[in-house]
């Protein structure tokens, strides 16, 4: 049996979701059935996160176990010509077997983006959010900052979160207009349930002016969700990339073209 | 009865085109019945540039004719309500009598956007098209020169294109490497059936290697469409511009996103 990683790219809106469930298309679910397929007997995969219904995956990374003889090219060509149209591997390769595509994970990130224009956009329909209303990044990069470093991030939490701890290291938060877009990058050591959206919905309150920038580090110190703006819709989610430790030769994530 | 002219955005690849027809999702028959909700009449558009299904649209023009008394946001709003998620209208604007969408156009614009990568993107399906091998922009590029200017264009037109003469006037044609992606450029007085995506699947066999950069002047010396390359897929091609002259004053296009 050897132990193999790969990258892995999905459009969001199409499954509900990275796990595979009873009823319901999935991600995983999809991967698998491709994989098992050019195995030649059943594979499972662990991802390093498992994203939410209508989140999209730029550099989502798996591992899996199968003892099929197939060259890193095989897998490629073989898994993505059975795969979903909305599912594709970008690259794989043999690891050592003490890799694990969650455990051994030392950082996320994950990429936000909001289509920030007075009318909606049906090419962006399901790929970004659309705010309307116009947001100052600048200010919302700024009261962004309060959220670095190992914190409590009951506030940011959806209550269905099953993380036994509250406690996140956010590495790094940036936030930048790019022309109709305003991206929002968040680097930390893991996510709970919902808190890139819960924080992207609490700094727009911000960028719109409704709330001063001094605001996100109040939510923060009060713990509660119920202090927290709106939770942010999927659709502008993007998890681009994961950092495993050097040894492991992990590819890093492409450059991510929007925008 | 006023005139009004508007711009309009739409994903080709869940319409069969733009014309209305029998039996088929177009994006003309949404625009309609969304104007014709507002309106509180039967709405009828003529567009700049009837696009083939599976061509997007980022700025398309129409005009329609109306009794109802509406202000532009009016419009915006409601036909934007009403429509499919994947057509959205931008801008809307009174406009004299003699403006006709596609009778006053001086030039359109065509944007071809290739992901030029070894393997396929599960985000990029449908909205781009994917070449695996290598395409030397700077070499297509080049090639493209040629095609510039009144020329017959028989030989990058479809054969089932009804226009009476194969003369089209081609203003610049430019290719660039982004990232990623390499981007075709088209502008001209207007467009045999087919003609942008059969430059497109020409240039790539100049990119490629397959052909020699002299090759784009014979085949289009030629006037015989088997001596050109393949169709290009629809998936990567975007109707960004249409120019009239500026005592109509109509809204340029907006700065093009992808990518």
């Amino acid at each position: 049996m050897s132990r193999w990683a790969a990258g892995v790219e999905y459009l969001g809106s199409s499954f509900s979701g990275w796990q595979a469930q009873p009823h319901a298309p999935s991600v995983q679910a999809e991967l698998e059935k491709a994989l098992s397929r050019v195995a030649d007997h059943l594979v499972q995969t662990v991802a390093a996160g498992r994203t939410d219904a209508g989140v999209h995956g730029f550099h989502q990374v798996v591992h899996f176990d199968s003892d099929a003889r197939r060259t890193p090219h095989a897998w490629l060509l073989g898994v993505n010509t059975n795969l979903h149209e909305h599912v594709a591997l970008r690259w794989v390769q043999p690891i050592r077997d003490d890799f694990h595509a969650r455990f051994s994970a030392r950082a996320r990130a994950y990429r936000y983006v909001i289509h920030n224009a007075r009318f909606r956009s049906a090419l962006l329909e399901g790929r970004a959010a659309w705010v309307a209303w116009q947001l100052d990044a600048e200010a919302m990069h700024r009261a962004a900052q309060v959220l670095i470093g190992e914190l409590d991030f009951s506030a940011f939490r959806d209550a269905e979160c099953q993380s036994r701890t509250p406690m996140r290291n956010v590495h790094s938060i940036r936030v930048r207009r790019q022309g109709l877009f305003v991206v929002v990058d968040v680097r930390a050591n893991a996510f709970l349930h919902h808190m890139v959206r819960n924080i992207v919905g609490s700094l727009c309150d911000v960028g719109s002016g409704k709330r001063p920038e001094t605001w996100i580090g109040e939510v923060l110190a009060s713990r509660q969700r119920t202090h927290a703006g709106m939770n942010a819709p999927a659709a502008g989610l993007y998890f681009v990339d994961v950092e495993y430790p050097s040894e492991f030769a992990v590819p890093v994530a492409p450059d991510f073209w929007l925008p």
